[in-house]
């Protein structure tokens, strides 16, 4: 990365522009965080409070101006009025800070647009790239960059420390916001659901750095492996179009759009200050340019965990593996709405189970035509053979393993999921797991698929949906002719070690 | 209840048929399960295990066969082979036992239809109701029932002791399930969401006993508030649609209908033996009859949780308020989609949010037309006053509550969540809350307001859905001309004291 936005990755000195000595004001906290990751060696870049009252903050020195900063400094966080934004960048562009994050709200949001446009002019003039303003910010467990300026914790009133905005570990899912609350939300829920972060970018009132700038850098980002976005409105739409198309044949982007609707355009409108536009062009553009639309952050997320680990399938020919026969008519219902096919096995996949059938190996009144139903009889084992045969199938595209836990031939559903984890590592097929209901086992079941890198979802439906996901990812990519780059690049990364499958 | 059935409710005696040694065989499991409960005071009906190559089976006495039974034996579980359940119900028959559980498979769902009518005239030869068979059968918290063959804990090879299949506690949402799979793992919701049961029933063949009889029994039963079905088909189809029809003017009935769609249909076939039928017949059916549908498990349970505490509202004007823009965005694309109104504020509401913005009560830059976004600096007086406002408007039928707990202003999100629940308490107008995410934070936040009477959901678009059934069930409730009544009743359990709210 070369760009100027590099400083927003990985800066070599960061400034706080208005750290605070007040223990709840944001100028404090991202002072407080960046400090702690500096420290614990996270952050590379070390990190100087800028206030003109006071000599030292949280035990550091205090500088008193902009001017005074030392030469390393490239990364700004600026937290002061609105109304003195333009002037710090100013200084900033003075002092050659390359990169400023502007937390500040009070511009356009609440019609201030004079005062947004002043900012632009003076980033514009000192060749200060600015993230923001109204904005949450950066962050990324990579690179130790935390400008959110909500603590960890929080106290409530019958003494209780409760974990309330954590982040998200390492991992490859980068996530673009337009909205800080939705992206607090979302980090929240990536840390429950133990999914892997490479940054988190909060573009707030996009004065200057949008969604499209950061796509071209995400694009060159090792870390990053799928990009999400939560959008409200994008304002270059052609320049959108022509870098998410290129960025799309190399990283799956899923965008979650709001304000689909009339009354939702309103209450984006009122919310941004932008105008949202009909839903029908942004439906076209995201079509075009390969972009896989999620209808609320759990789609969101539930794509992202598919993406990371498994790859596109070849074709549309799902199977469903399941010791619950309703959960298999689930399954099948939710393909079959999504275009999928769940098709009945034929040739010589049928042959092959109907064989284990008649030798034992399944049971007696398993159905082996798909849904391959192992009834409740179902051990750790038959799912084993079953889904090899599935996996060895050219009939057959993706697969579905509902292995819901509770039959009692799986004696340690953990086993099983090492087990069908380890099988299907050595195919370039996807296979996405279910387990049922939020029991401790079922949670530690999903939990030891995830782990194992085979994405786990608590209902039939949404598994499917991951895998409707893949396969429309799939079908740009092979539009686009990249299809096998893709794949090798997806099996090359899959062969290398990395810190989380999620 | 005076009818055939309610033995399976409140058995005054029960017997195991093909009770076992054996610790890992249903009719162990059954037995000791049974047996717990009786010992615990939960089960009032004395239980007997039946088999003749026992004498004790854990320290209880082991009759030889159903003719030794004393008197008061009116519910037997049969778990013997499926060849010999014909010859034991007829037993029961002479004995006098009124109804049998039969949990043993190997009938139609085989291809032994000749066995399964055979089972159906000792039945009715004898006088003897029969739920099954090739089902799990009963669960009540209330009455102690517990015919489901699967032990509560599983051992993994490590060691640990994990909880597998747990019981939800007392409630007021019956569920009927035409898979036991389906069953066990909408149990395990129900125990992690901690919404409350007051009946389960599994229906497996459904050789005699069906959703029509069931919704019937529960129609007069006290303990169930809201019913919940799973289905893959219905016999009976002019039945259900008069039953229904009946049962929902007090009774929200909620249906997950598998087999929707062409190959979820040969799924369901494959699975039951039974024929589904084209969706729209059941479309109309539930239109007809009042009948809510689900499209998953989640949503199911999404509706019973808002059906089991929220009134229906009196029209279709839904108010959102929030901290966060882009949630409020979502929560309005949703209600919009789903044909719910999220009207624009004019009149008297309009007027007093403004003036609690002019006097400072909300923030300078909050948001009052609808969403009512009260922005970043949300605190919790501010979420209390305008959903008060909300709460008194004769613009408005129905509430979404956006709590994002991360917001600084709300340094308690229980104690916001305890205040918004007692002012709700005051009005019969519906109001749902959000936290997003899974943090400790949002975990507690979302149990705060379950536990003080407000259905909490993890995202936007589900609380709206949530909505969404109360509205289509108040249409409903109108067109019969029942909306009053059902009111009426709906707050005076309200002020009863009950188990759970949920």
């Amino acid at each position: 990365m070369t760009s100027s936005l590099k400083p927003l990755f990985e800066p070599k000195g960061v400034a706080v522009i208005g750290a605070s000595r007040e223990e709840d004001k944001p100028g404090h906290i991202i002072l407080k965080h960046l400090l702690e990751n500096y420290n614990r060696g996270i952050l590379k870049a070390p990190v100087y409070p800028v206030n003109p009252n006071a000599d030292a903050i949280l035990g550091v020195k205090v500088y008193k101006s902009v001017k005074d900063l030392p030469p390393e400094v490239d990364l700004a966080v600026v937290v002061v009025p609105a109304r003195i934004v333009p002037q710090v960048v100013r200084e900033l562009g003075e002092r050659g800070v390359k990169a400023a994050v502007v937390i500040s709200s009070g511009f356009s949001e609440i019609g201030r647009h004079d005062l947004e446009e002043e900012l632009v002019r003076e980033a514009s003039r000192g060749g200060v790239r600015v993230l923001g303003p109204n904005c949450i910010g950066v962050f990324s467990p990579w690179s130790g960059v935390d400008t959110i300026f909500l603590p960890y914790y929080k106290k409530l009133r019958d003494g209780r420390e409760v974990l309330s905005t954590p982040r998200p570990p390492k991992g490859h899912v980068a996530l673009i916001s337009q909205s800080g609350a939705v992206g607090t939300a979302a980090l929240d829920y990536m840390s429950g659901e133990k999914i892997g972060l490479s940054y988190f970018f909060s573009v707030g009132n996009k004065a200057d750095v949008d969604e499209v700038d950061l796509l071209q850098e995400l694009e060159g980002d090792a870390n990053t492996w799928v990009i999400l976005l939560y959008l409200e409105s994008i304002k270059r739409g052609r320049e959108f179009i022509g870098v998410a198309e290129r960025v799309a044949q190399s990283k799956p982007i899923v965008a979650l759009k709001a304000g689909r609707t009339q009354a939702g355009r309103r209450a984006a409108a009122s919310h941004t200050a932008s105008l949202a536009g009909v839903d029908e062009v942004y439906e076209a553009a995201f079509r075009r340019a390969g972009v896989i639309r999620a209808h609320d952050i759990e789609e969101l997320f539930d794509f992202a965990k598919a993406f990371v680990s498994q790859p596109p399938p070849s074709g549309s020919r799902v199977a469903i593996v399941t010791d619950g026969g309703g959960a298999g008519v689930m399954a099948t219902d939710m393909a079959e709405t999504l275009g999928l096919q769940v098709p009945e096995l034929t040739g010589e996949a049928r042959d092959k189970l109907e064989d284990l059938r008649r030798r034992g190996v399944l049971p007696e009144f398993s159905q082996v035509s798909n849904p391959v139903d192992l009834t409740g009889s179902a051990t750790s084992e038959m799912f084993v053979e079953a889904t090899r045969v599935l996996l060895e199938s050219d009939e057959i595209d993706a697969i579905a393993v509902l292995a819901l836990h509770q039959v009692p031939g799986i004696p340690d559903p953990l086993d099983l999921a090492r087990k069908i984890s380890e099988l299907a590592s050595n195919y370039s097929k996807p296979l996405v797991a279910v387990d049922t209901g939020w029991s401790e086992m079922a949670v530690l079941e999903r939990e030891e698929f995830d782990m194992n890198g085979i994405p786990s979802y608590p209902t039939p439906e949404r598994a499917v949906k991951a895998l409707w996901a893949l396969y429309k990812y799939g079908e740009f990519l092979r539009k686009k002719g990249v299809f096998s780059r893709y794949m090798e690049e997806f099996l090359e990364r899959k062969r290398r070690k990395y810190v989380n499958y999620k």
